[in-house]
């Protein structure tokens, strides 16, 4: 799958930053690539990106115009459609990472065919997978998991590729949702994968490398979310880290748009090493990724320092404070 | 989903018995509704049923063929579609529950076209699934669960909903695989669902009912299963139940299809309790099914006591002794 660039991001009248994650990842990570965002009214998200319409976006020399959003389910709001149509009249392809494609809404597929564009559904792969093995496959693995979905996994995975190559480590991310996907040119949407497949998927996204590679996987959902652990346990038990990295939100109470309480970074390590030591027995984990984007930097700081007292492991906030930490005990832990 | 009966049921040239467990199970439990078997040369299995071509099975009033096998990643067979439109040819509807659609392949779309006959693949649900939500709904639940897939699940789920409705409890099967659903005649085949819908797929399979009623759930892989642990976690977040009986094979070593080694009945209690009450904190093991099929007389008894004392649970193995030990458990553990 190759996209067209630079991108124009479609972020709707989505209620809030959380539902624009995958445009705002995209910012964060390939800024350049972008060269405005369109919002409708009652949008609430905001990538910091210009203001533009499609035909503006056109004009600055856009080429794609990402739906840069999640929503439950996955459906395409009917009231988004006459934008999508105005994009490609504009010029624009289209891409989205929704569980619905695209072409099954009929204005959609009809405006594609009389202007030309290219609909691209990141989540609906064309690979086609096997189920999975459960055999050790040569090179390293760092996973990333978290006490919730939304909670800095995709974040922490590319945070920690930078600081890993630049720390002299071959590093290489591995996305497995949609974001990751605009951001990396390649990979697949595991949660779009049919159940039967979600290892077989994950072992081919972290094929077998040379001894030294690390493979860094985006992690997905958490083993203690009731919507979507099977999928992180099928991405766990199939990208058999050597390594693994808990993410973790301070502030929140439930898990996201279910009424489940968040567990500990205790427990999601202990199910992380009980359940991932199936395909690798030597499993273990190298650091805590919180997000304290809702503290001050006083109460960040503590926030740190008692979860790595409390686990033994370094502790950061990946946005606020980088991550040479967890690569300093990465680099310690495996003699690199 | 409604298919015309009587069945033939096509067993290809599959290596083994567990390979058509599909045909098997459906003798096992509907044998009325069958009228013969169809077997290519080198077919190592057998229902017990009539030999049958497609045409002596619509002399003998077979009005839908089902292909009887499942396969390590669902598909079909090159040398076997010349049969599936031979069967449509002589006069059957063809039902089938690969992960590859019948109508996939131009053959047989092309026969059921020309001939006007009916295609149905049970392992495409046409019901859209939301998201799981992990709420509790009304009702009470049983699942099975256990060490390896195809260790007798489906089996134990028919026995005990048979056994309890013996016992005067309002017990209802809710079939979850290809078979289940070919037996039951209602139902989805969860390992077919786009992974992130498993628990919601799930909670739907089992929707609220009266108090008093108990769905007894059939279970699928196990949580030990690299292949398909993904499947069997969100399984049983989805379904919540209340009580879960264990199935195991004493005489199998590494797990089904792949080299990893069986976990013990101790590990899948610990397991599935400790993963469970995430959406049934009174979640609790009350039996064991143990396939007993390899061992003699004595030795089976000898096996199911030791299994009993070591896990303080009635163990039965259902098709040879029946399950009323296990009835007698449940009732007494939620007063029925």
């Amino acid at each position: 799958m190759e996209l067209s660039r630079p991108y124009l991001l479609f972020l709707g009248d989505v209620p809030d930053a959380l539902a624009a994650k995958t445009a705002l990842g995209i910012v964060d990570w390939r800024r350049d690539w972008c060269v405005g965002q369109w919002r409708l009214p009652g949008c609430n998200a905001d990538t910091g990106l210009p203001e533009m319409t499609a035909a503006e976006a056109v004009a600055a020399g856009a080429k794609t115009m990402i739906i840069g959003v999640v929503n439950a389910g996955g459906k395409l709001p009917d009231h988004w459609v006459d934008s999508i149509v105005e994009a490609m009249a504009a010029g624009l392809d289209v891409a989205a990472g929704l569980h619905q494609r695209l072409g099954a809404v009929p204005a959609i597929a009809a405006a594609a065919a009389k202007y030309g564009r290219t609909l691209s559904d990141v989540r609906h792969s064309v690979e086609r997978f096997e189920t999975g093995k459960g055999t050790k496959r040569a090179g390293m693995r760092l996973l990333t998991v978290g006490t919730d979905c939304s909670i800095g996994k995709k974040y922490t995975a590319l945070a920690l590729e930078a600081g890993m190559r630049a720390a002299g480590i071959d590093a290489r991310f591995c996305a497995t949702g949609q974001t990751g996907v605009f951001i990396s040119g390649r990979g697949a949407a595991i949660d779009a994968v049919v159940a039967d497949f979600i290892s077989g998927a994950a072992e081919w996204l972290s094929p077998e490398t040379e001894p030294h590679v690390w493979q860094v996987v985006e992690g997905q959902g958490s083993l203690f979310h009731p919507s979507f652990a099977g999928v992180s346990l099928g991405l766990l038990h199939g990208s058999q880290p050597d390594a693994f990295v808990v993410c973790h939100e301070p502030t929140r109470t439930t898990m996201r748009n279910v009424k489940t309480p968040l567990p500990t970074i205790q427990e999601v390590i202990d199910m992380t090493v009980a359940l991932g030591r199936l395909t690798n027995p030597a499993i273990r984990p190298v650091g805590i990724a919180i997000n304290t984007h809702a503290l001050g930097e006083t109460e960040a700081k503590a926030t740190l320092e008692a979860a790595a007292a409390a686990h033994d492991l370094p502790a950061t906030d990946p946005v606020r404070f980088g991550v040479a930490n967890i690569v300093d005990k990465l680099k310690a832990e495996f003699s690199l």
